[in-house]
Protein backbone atom coordinates (compact mmCIF):
# COMPACT_ATOMS: atom_id res chain seq x y z
CA UNK A 1 0.00 0.00 0.00
CA UNK A 2 1.46 3.31 -0.95
CA UNK A 3 0.76 6.18 1.83
CA UNK A 4 0.74 9.68 1.06
CA UNK A 5 4.01 10.67 2.43
CA UNK A 6 2.18 13.29 4.41
CA UNK A 7 -1.39 13.78 6.80
CA UNK A 8 -3.84 15.45 5.62
CA UNK A 9 -4.33 18.87 7.48
CA UNK A 10 -7.87 20.77 8.42
CA UNK A 11 -8.52 23.08 10.94
CA UNK A 12 -8.39 20.11 13.36
CA UNK A 13 -4.51 19.11 12.82
CA UNK A 14 -3.39 22.36 11.85
CA UNK A 15 -0.30 23.54 13.87
CA UNK A 16 -1.08 27.51 14.43
CA UNK A 17 0.82 28.31 17.48
CA UNK A 18 4.38 28.72 15.55
CA UNK A 19 3.84 26.90 12.08
CA UNK A 20 7.32 26.76 11.27
CA UNK A 21 7.63 24.85 13.92
CA UNK A 22 5.23 22.02 12.59
CA UNK A 23 5.20 19.14 10.11
CA UNK A 24 2.34 16.63 8.78
CA UNK A 25 5.29 14.76 6.91
CA UNK A 26 4.50 10.90 7.54
CA UNK A 27 8.38 10.31 8.26
CA UNK A 28 8.32 13.03 11.07
CA UNK A 29 5.85 12.01 12.86
CA UNK A 30 7.28 8.95 12.89
CA UNK A 31 9.98 8.92 13.83
CA UNK A 32 8.37 10.89 17.49
CA UNK A 33 5.97 8.21 17.79
CA UNK A 34 9.05 5.84 17.44
CA UNK A 35 11.00 7.55 20.03
CA UNK A 36 8.70 6.40 22.80
CA UNK A 37 6.27 4.12 24.15
CA UNK A 38 4.17 6.38 26.73
CA UNK A 39 1.54 9.34 25.36
CA UNK A 40 -0.82 10.62 26.58
CA UNK A 41 -4.82 9.95 25.52
CA UNK A 42 -7.71 12.65 25.73
CA UNK A 43 -11.39 11.63 24.84
CA UNK A 44 -14.31 12.94 26.27
CA UNK A 45 -17.59 11.77 28.12
CA UNK A 46 -20.51 13.50 28.63
CA UNK A 47 -18.71 16.78 27.12
CA UNK A 48 -15.94 16.36 30.16
CA UNK A 49 -12.50 16.00 28.87
CA UNK A 50 -9.99 13.46 30.10
CA UNK A 51 -6.30 12.44 29.76
CA UNK A 52 -4.38 9.29 30.41
CA UNK A 53 -1.17 8.51 30.04
CA UNK A 54 -0.71 5.07 28.78
CA UNK A 55 1.74 3.14 26.85
CA UNK A 56 1.35 2.75 23.04
CA UNK A 57 2.75 1.38 20.26
CA UNK A 58 2.58 1.55 16.05
CA UNK A 59 2.12 -0.71 13.45
CA UNK A 60 1.81 1.39 9.68
CA UNK A 61 -0.37 4.16 10.62
CA UNK A 62 -2.56 2.35 13.39
CA UNK A 63 -1.51 3.19 16.78
CA UNK A 64 -2.75 0.80 19.46
CA UNK A 65 -2.83 0.96 23.82
CA UNK A 66 -4.35 -1.32 26.28
CA UNK A 67 -5.67 -2.02 29.44
CA UNK A 68 -7.92 -3.59 32.05
CA UNK A 69 -11.57 -4.13 30.45
CA UNK A 70 -12.52 -2.49 33.19
CA UNK A 71 -10.98 0.79 32.90
CA UNK A 72 -13.33 3.62 32.20
CA UNK A 73 -11.13 5.54 29.32
CA UNK A 74 -11.89 2.15 27.26
CA UNK A 75 -14.95 1.03 27.92
CA UNK A 76 -15.56 4.80 26.38
CA UNK A 77 -13.35 4.45 23.49
CA UNK A 78 -14.50 0.80 22.59
CA UNK A 79 -17.59 2.13 20.86
CA UNK A 80 -15.34 4.10 18.42
CA UNK A 81 -14.63 7.52 20.32
CA UNK A 82 -13.15 10.08 18.63
CA UNK A 83 -9.21 10.55 20.47
CA UNK A 84 -6.59 12.97 20.33
CA UNK A 85 -3.43 11.72 21.08
CA UNK A 86 0.00 13.10 22.31
CA UNK A 87 3.58 11.97 22.74
CA UNK A 88 6.28 14.37 23.70
CA UNK A 89 9.77 14.20 24.25
CA UNK A 90 11.47 17.03 26.33
CA UNK A 91 14.84 17.38 25.44
CA UNK A 92 15.60 20.39 27.33
CA UNK A 93 14.79 23.90 28.82
CA UNK A 94 15.74 27.00 26.95
CA UNK A 95 16.70 30.16 28.29
CA UNK A 96 17.15 33.10 26.98
CA UNK A 97 17.79 37.27 27.98
CA UNK A 98 14.05 38.00 28.84
CA UNK A 99 11.16 36.13 30.22
CA UNK A 100 9.34 36.51 27.03
CA UNK A 101 11.49 34.62 25.30
CA UNK A 102 12.29 31.12 27.54
CA UNK A 103 10.77 28.06 25.81
CA UNK A 104 11.15 24.54 26.02
CA UNK A 105 13.16 22.24 23.22
CA UNK A 106 10.88 19.45 22.58
CA UNK A 107 9.31 17.38 20.07
CA UNK A 108 5.63 16.34 20.15
CA UNK A 109 3.00 14.47 18.01
CA UNK A 110 -0.77 15.18 17.85
CA UNK A 111 -2.67 12.54 16.14
CA UNK A 112 -6.32 12.14 15.83
CA UNK A 113 -8.76 9.34 14.89
CA UNK A 114 -11.29 6.66 16.18
CA UNK A 115 -10.00 4.33 18.45
CA UNK A 116 -11.79 1.21 18.67
CA UNK A 117 -11.62 -1.97 20.55
CA UNK A 118 -10.04 -5.11 19.01
CA UNK A 119 -12.59 -7.61 19.50
CA UNK A 120 -11.14 -10.76 17.77
CA UNK A 121 -9.05 -13.14 20.00
CA UNK A 122 -6.05 -13.93 17.49
CA UNK A 123 -5.79 -10.11 16.28
CA UNK A 124 -5.93 -9.29 20.18
CA UNK A 125 -3.32 -12.13 21.05
CA UNK A 126 -1.26 -10.82 18.45
CA UNK A 127 -1.60 -7.00 19.38
CA UNK A 128 -0.41 -8.00 22.82
CA UNK A 129 2.38 -10.00 21.48
CA UNK A 130 3.38 -6.76 19.32
CA UNK A 131 3.30 -4.65 22.17
CA UNK A 132 5.84 -7.26 24.49
CA UNK A 133 8.03 -7.41 20.94
CA UNK A 134 8.01 -3.10 20.40
CA UNK A 135 9.27 -2.69 23.81
CA UNK A 136 11.40 -6.20 24.59
CA UNK A 137 12.23 -7.59 21.10
CA UNK A 138 12.39 -11.80 21.23
CA UNK A 139 10.95 -11.68 25.14
CA UNK A 140 7.78 -13.21 23.50
CA UNK A 141 9.39 -16.37 23.67
CA UNK A 142 10.86 -16.55 26.97
CA UNK A 143 7.25 -15.78 28.61
CA UNK A 144 4.86 -18.48 29.39
CA UNK A 145 1.73 -17.73 27.24
CA UNK A 146 -0.91 -15.88 27.50
CA UNK A 147 -3.71 -17.39 29.34
CA UNK A 148 -7.45 -17.21 28.15
CA UNK A 149 -8.81 -15.15 31.15
CA UNK A 150 -5.90 -13.12 30.56
CA UNK A 151 -7.03 -12.01 27.29
CA UNK A 152 -10.41 -11.77 28.24
CA UNK A 153 -9.33 -9.13 31.14
CA UNK A 154 -7.03 -7.34 28.24
CA UNK A 155 -8.42 -5.00 26.34
CA UNK A 156 -6.56 -3.34 23.16
CA UNK A 157 -7.65 -0.55 21.43
CA UNK A 158 -6.57 0.58 18.11
CA UNK A 159 -6.98 3.69 15.93
CA UNK A 160 -5.94 4.72 12.31
CA UNK A 161 -4.47 7.97 11.86
CA UNK A 162 -6.37 10.36 9.94
CA UNK A 163 -4.75 12.83 10.80
CA UNK A 164 -1.53 14.24 12.74
CA UNK A 165 0.90 16.95 13.23
CA UNK A 166 4.63 16.83 14.55
CA UNK A 167 5.78 20.07 16.04
CA UNK A 168 9.64 20.25 17.20
CA UNK A 169 12.09 23.12 19.00
CA UNK A 170 15.55 22.67 18.59
CA UNK A 171 18.42 24.85 19.39
CA UNK A 172 19.59 27.69 21.31
CA UNK A 173 17.25 30.75 22.85
CA UNK A 174 15.96 33.29 19.86
CA UNK A 175 16.43 36.46 21.37
CA UNK A 176 15.18 39.92 20.61
CA UNK A 177 18.67 41.48 18.62
CA UNK A 178 18.82 44.33 21.38
CA UNK A 179 18.85 41.90 24.06
CA UNK A 180 21.91 39.94 22.81
CA UNK A 181 24.57 42.62 24.11
CA UNK A 182 22.85 41.53 27.97
CA UNK A 183 25.03 39.86 30.02
CA UNK A 184 22.35 37.30 30.93
CA UNK A 185 23.58 33.86 30.64
CA UNK A 186 21.51 32.06 27.66
CA UNK A 187 21.52 28.77 26.56
CA UNK A 188 20.27 25.11 26.58
CA UNK A 189 20.36 22.60 29.71
CA UNK A 190 19.51 19.63 27.96
CA UNK A 191 17.38 17.13 28.88
CA UNK A 192 17.79 13.03 28.75
CA UNK A 193 15.55 9.87 29.65
CA UNK A 194 18.14 7.90 31.12
CA UNK A 195 18.36 4.29 31.87
CA UNK A 196 19.03 2.82 34.91
CA UNK A 197 20.85 0.00 36.37
CA UNK A 198 18.39 -2.83 35.92
CA UNK A 199 16.63 -4.08 39.47
CA UNK A 200 16.33 -7.76 39.65
CA UNK A 201 13.09 -8.53 41.12
CA UNK A 202 14.28 -9.96 45.08
CA UNK A 203 12.04 -12.95 43.99
CA UNK A 204 14.59 -13.87 40.49
CA UNK A 205 14.42 -17.34 40.08
CA UNK A 206 18.20 -18.43 41.38
CA UNK A 207 21.11 -18.34 38.77
CA UNK A 208 18.61 -16.30 36.18
CA UNK A 209 20.80 -14.11 33.70
CA UNK A 210 19.85 -10.93 32.63
CA UNK A 211 19.20 -12.36 29.15
CA UNK A 212 20.49 -11.71 25.62
CA UNK A 213 17.68 -9.87 24.43
CA UNK A 214 17.41 -7.07 26.67
CA UNK A 215 21.33 -5.68 25.92
CA UNK A 216 19.64 -2.35 24.65
CA UNK A 217 18.64 -1.96 28.04
CA UNK A 218 22.21 -0.69 29.20
CA UNK A 219 22.41 1.20 32.23
CA UNK A 220 23.18 4.78 30.93
CA UNK A 221 21.45 4.40 27.49
CA UNK A 222 18.56 6.86 25.81
CA UNK A 223 15.46 5.92 26.11
CA UNK A 224 14.63 7.78 23.15
CA UNK A 225 17.49 6.17 21.30
CA UNK A 226 16.82 2.26 22.32
CA UNK A 227 12.82 2.75 21.83
CA UNK A 228 13.94 3.95 17.79
CA UNK A 229 16.92 1.73 17.43
CA UNK A 230 13.87 -1.10 18.32
CA UNK A 231 11.47 0.14 16.24
CA UNK A 232 13.87 -0.52 12.80
CA UNK A 233 13.16 -4.12 13.95
CA UNK A 234 15.70 -7.09 13.77
CA UNK A 235 18.53 -5.45 12.29
CA UNK B 1 -7.19 29.15 54.76
CA UNK B 2 -7.10 26.01 56.09
CA UNK B 3 -7.69 23.35 53.15
CA UNK B 4 -9.03 19.98 53.15
CA UNK B 5 -5.95 17.32 53.12
CA UNK B 6 -7.91 15.28 50.67
CA UNK B 7 -9.68 16.47 47.25
CA UNK B 8 -13.36 15.35 46.76
CA UNK B 9 -13.60 11.94 44.52
CA UNK B 10 -16.49 11.54 42.68
CA UNK B 11 -17.53 9.78 39.43
CA UNK B 12 -14.64 11.79 37.40
CA UNK B 13 -11.78 11.94 39.50
CA UNK B 14 -12.18 8.50 41.10
CA UNK B 15 -9.53 5.86 40.18
CA UNK B 16 -11.11 2.76 39.45
CA UNK B 17 -8.49 1.12 37.36
CA UNK B 18 -6.02 -0.04 39.95
CA UNK B 19 -7.59 1.97 42.67
CA UNK B 20 -4.94 0.61 45.45
CA UNK B 21 -2.64 2.78 43.52
CA UNK B 22 -4.50 5.87 43.97
CA UNK B 23 -4.87 8.86 46.48
CA UNK B 24 -6.88 11.66 46.76
CA UNK B 25 -4.66 13.02 49.31
CA UNK B 26 -3.53 16.72 49.01
CA UNK B 27 0.09 16.12 49.78
CA UNK B 28 0.20 13.00 47.56
CA UNK B 29 -0.64 15.72 44.47
CA UNK B 30 1.08 18.31 45.59
CA UNK B 31 4.20 16.14 45.50
CA UNK B 32 4.01 14.90 42.21
CA UNK B 33 3.05 18.32 40.67
CA UNK B 34 5.90 19.60 42.23
CA UNK B 35 7.94 17.45 40.49
CA UNK B 36 7.73 18.46 37.21
CA UNK B 37 6.69 21.92 35.19
CA UNK B 38 5.05 19.87 31.76
CA UNK B 39 1.62 18.45 31.67
CA UNK B 40 -0.60 17.41 29.22
CA UNK B 41 -4.00 19.34 29.35
CA UNK B 42 -7.41 18.19 27.49
CA UNK B 43 -9.97 20.10 26.52
CA UNK B 44 -12.96 20.20 23.74
CA UNK B 45 -13.56 22.18 20.93
CA UNK B 46 -16.78 21.06 19.40
CA UNK B 47 -17.42 17.68 20.42
CA UNK B 48 -13.94 16.84 19.48
CA UNK B 49 -10.75 16.40 22.01
CA UNK B 50 -7.16 17.81 22.38
CA UNK B 51 -4.75 17.22 24.12
CA UNK B 52 -1.48 19.67 24.69
CA UNK B 53 1.67 19.61 25.75
CA UNK B 54 2.65 22.58 27.91
CA UNK B 55 4.40 24.18 30.42
CA UNK B 56 2.91 24.47 34.25
CA UNK B 57 3.60 25.83 37.39
CA UNK B 58 1.48 25.80 40.81
CA UNK B 59 0.45 27.67 43.64
CA UNK B 60 -1.97 26.74 46.15
CA UNK B 61 -4.62 24.95 44.82
CA UNK B 62 -4.17 26.17 41.39
CA UNK B 63 -2.38 25.72 38.19
CA UNK B 64 -1.39 27.93 36.09
CA UNK B 65 -0.38 27.72 32.03
CA UNK B 66 0.78 30.53 29.01
CA UNK B 67 1.01 30.50 25.72
CA UNK B 68 0.89 33.14 22.75
CA UNK B 69 -2.91 34.87 22.68
CA UNK B 70 -3.01 33.34 18.79
CA UNK B 71 -3.22 29.54 20.22
CA UNK B 72 -6.35 27.75 19.95
CA UNK B 73 -6.09 26.01 22.83
CA UNK B 74 -6.03 29.49 25.15
CA UNK B 75 -8.53 30.85 23.21
CA UNK B 76 -11.21 28.01 23.86
CA UNK B 77 -10.09 27.53 27.23
CA UNK B 78 -10.30 31.24 28.01
CA UNK B 79 -14.26 31.51 28.63
CA UNK B 80 -13.92 28.88 31.58
CA UNK B 81 -14.18 25.76 29.70
CA UNK B 82 -13.33 22.34 31.59
CA UNK B 83 -9.87 20.56 31.26
CA UNK B 84 -8.25 17.70 32.43
CA UNK B 85 -4.52 18.21 33.46
CA UNK B 86 -2.49 15.04 33.18
CA UNK B 87 1.44 15.03 35.17
CA UNK B 88 3.10 11.80 34.29
CA UNK B 89 6.61 11.31 35.74
CA UNK B 90 8.08 8.02 34.15
CA UNK B 91 10.22 5.97 36.89
CA UNK B 92 10.71 2.47 35.20
CA UNK B 93 10.03 -0.31 32.72
CA UNK B 94 8.33 -3.33 34.94
CA UNK B 95 9.39 -6.78 33.56
CA UNK B 96 7.17 -9.61 34.70
CA UNK B 97 7.24 -13.78 33.65
CA UNK B 98 4.10 -13.18 31.74
CA UNK B 99 3.06 -10.58 29.14
CA UNK B 100 0.12 -9.53 31.41
CA UNK B 101 1.59 -9.03 34.17
CA UNK B 102 4.48 -6.17 32.38
CA UNK B 103 4.24 -2.72 33.46
CA UNK B 104 5.32 0.51 34.09
CA UNK B 105 6.69 2.32 37.04
CA UNK B 106 5.06 6.13 37.24
CA UNK B 107 3.97 9.00 39.60
CA UNK B 108 0.82 10.50 37.81
CA UNK B 109 -1.47 12.89 38.19
CA UNK B 110 -5.11 13.69 36.77
CA UNK B 111 -6.67 17.29 37.69
CA UNK B 112 -9.60 18.54 36.81
CA UNK B 113 -10.78 22.56 36.95
CA UNK B 114 -12.27 25.16 34.61
CA UNK B 115 -9.41 26.96 33.23
CA UNK B 116 -9.75 30.87 33.14
CA UNK B 117 -7.91 33.68 31.39
CA UNK B 118 -5.83 35.94 33.73
CA UNK B 119 -7.38 39.07 32.40
CA UNK B 120 -5.65 42.13 34.86
CA UNK B 121 -1.80 42.63 33.46
CA UNK B 122 -0.78 43.29 37.16
CA UNK B 123 -1.48 39.46 38.10
CA UNK B 124 -0.72 38.12 34.24
CA UNK B 125 2.69 40.03 34.85
CA UNK B 126 3.04 38.52 38.30
CA UNK B 127 1.93 34.91 37.11
CA UNK B 128 5.09 34.99 34.54
CA UNK B 129 7.75 36.13 36.45
CA UNK B 130 5.82 33.36 39.09
CA UNK B 131 6.75 30.77 36.52
CA UNK B 132 10.28 32.06 35.77
CA UNK B 133 10.85 32.32 39.60
CA UNK B 134 9.48 28.26 39.90
CA UNK B 135 11.85 27.23 36.94
CA UNK B 136 14.98 29.72 37.98
CA UNK B 137 14.58 30.61 41.10
CA UNK B 138 16.58 34.68 41.74
CA UNK B 139 16.61 34.88 37.51
CA UNK B 140 13.92 37.45 37.42
CA UNK B 141 15.76 40.44 38.47
CA UNK B 142 19.12 39.15 35.60
CA UNK B 143 16.51 39.80 33.08
CA UNK B 144 15.18 42.84 31.32
CA UNK B 145 11.83 43.31 32.35
CA UNK B 146 8.44 42.24 30.19
CA UNK B 147 7.78 44.79 27.52
CA UNK B 148 3.91 46.01 26.97
CA UNK B 149 3.48 44.14 23.83
CA UNK B 150 4.61 41.05 25.45
CA UNK B 151 2.32 41.27 28.11
CA UNK B 152 0.17 41.72 25.67
CA UNK B 153 1.12 38.71 23.64
CA UNK B 154 1.23 36.30 26.59
CA UNK B 155 -1.66 34.48 27.11
CA UNK B 156 -1.90 33.12 31.10
CA UNK B 157 -4.24 30.37 32.17
CA UNK B 158 -5.29 29.55 35.71
CA UNK B 159 -7.33 26.93 37.54
CA UNK B 160 -8.81 25.90 40.99
CA UNK B 161 -8.14 22.51 41.13
CA UNK B 162 -12.14 21.25 41.59
CA UNK B 163 -10.60 17.60 42.23
CA UNK B 164 -7.46 15.56 41.40
CA UNK B 165 -6.09 12.25 41.85
CA UNK B 166 -2.45 10.73 42.24
CA UNK B 167 -1.56 7.41 40.78
CA UNK B 168 1.31 5.59 41.66
CA UNK B 169 3.17 2.35 40.97
CA UNK B 170 6.56 1.34 42.02
CA UNK B 171 8.47 -1.40 42.80
CA UNK B 172 8.60 -5.20 41.34
CA UNK B 173 6.82 -6.56 38.91
CA UNK B 174 3.67 -8.62 40.78
CA UNK B 175 3.82 -12.13 39.45
CA UNK B 176 0.98 -15.14 39.13
CA UNK B 177 2.54 -17.18 42.22
CA UNK B 178 3.37 -20.11 40.24
CA UNK B 179 5.13 -18.24 38.01
CA UNK B 180 7.85 -17.20 40.42
CA UNK B 181 9.57 -20.49 39.58
CA UNK B 182 10.09 -19.50 36.08
CA UNK B 183 13.51 -19.07 34.75
CA UNK B 184 12.22 -15.67 33.32
CA UNK B 185 14.08 -12.10 34.06
CA UNK B 186 12.17 -9.87 35.89
CA UNK B 187 12.97 -7.06 37.65
CA UNK B 188 12.65 -3.04 36.51
CA UNK B 189 14.46 -1.48 34.31
CA UNK B 190 14.74 2.65 36.11
CA UNK B 191 14.20 5.14 33.57
CA UNK B 192 15.32 9.01 34.97
CA UNK B 193 15.00 12.19 33.55
CA UNK B 194 18.59 13.49 34.02
CA UNK B 195 19.92 17.45 32.83
CA UNK B 196 22.88 17.29 30.67
CA UNK B 197 25.84 19.71 30.31
CA UNK B 198 24.42 23.40 29.74
CA UNK B 199 25.07 24.65 25.95
CA UNK B 200 25.65 28.22 26.07
CA UNK B 201 23.97 30.17 23.06
CA UNK B 202 26.42 30.83 20.73
CA UNK B 203 25.65 34.45 20.68
CA UNK B 204 26.20 34.43 24.83
CA UNK B 205 27.75 37.62 25.82
CA UNK B 206 31.61 37.39 26.43
CA UNK B 207 32.55 37.12 29.07
CA UNK B 208 28.91 35.70 31.17
CA UNK B 209 29.31 33.00 33.59
CA UNK B 210 27.21 30.40 34.48
CA UNK B 211 24.82 32.20 37.17
CA UNK B 212 25.12 31.52 40.94
CA UNK B 213 20.68 30.95 40.53
CA UNK B 214 21.30 28.29 37.69
CA UNK B 215 23.62 26.26 40.13
CA UNK B 216 20.92 23.23 41.22
CA UNK B 217 21.11 22.33 37.26
CA UNK B 218 24.40 20.41 36.96
CA UNK B 219 25.22 18.15 34.66
CA UNK B 220 23.90 14.99 36.01
CA UNK B 221 21.16 16.10 38.57
CA UNK B 222 17.95 14.46 37.98
CA UNK B 223 15.15 16.84 36.85
CA UNK B 224 12.27 16.09 39.15
CA UNK B 225 14.72 16.16 42.21
CA UNK B 226 15.65 19.86 41.10
CA UNK B 227 12.13 20.68 40.63
CA UNK B 228 11.19 19.17 43.92
CA UNK B 229 14.06 21.09 45.93
CA UNK B 230 12.38 24.36 43.71
CA UNK B 231 9.05 24.34 44.62
CA UNK B 232 9.98 24.18 48.37
CA UNK B 233 11.30 28.07 48.18
CA UNK B 234 14.03 29.88 49.01
CA UNK B 235 15.84 28.66 52.42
Amino acid sequence: MNLPTSFPVTTRSKVRRLPKRGSAERADIYAILDAHFLCHIAYVIDGQPYVTPTGYWRHGDRIYWHGSSASRMLRAQASGLPVCLAVTLLDGLVLARSGFHHSINYRSVMAFGLARRIEDPVEKQEALDAYVERLYPGRNKELRRIEAQELKASTVLGMSIEEASAKVRRGPPVDDEPDYALPVWAGVVPVRQILGAPVADPRLSPGTPWPAHLARYAEGAELDEVMTEMAKGPG
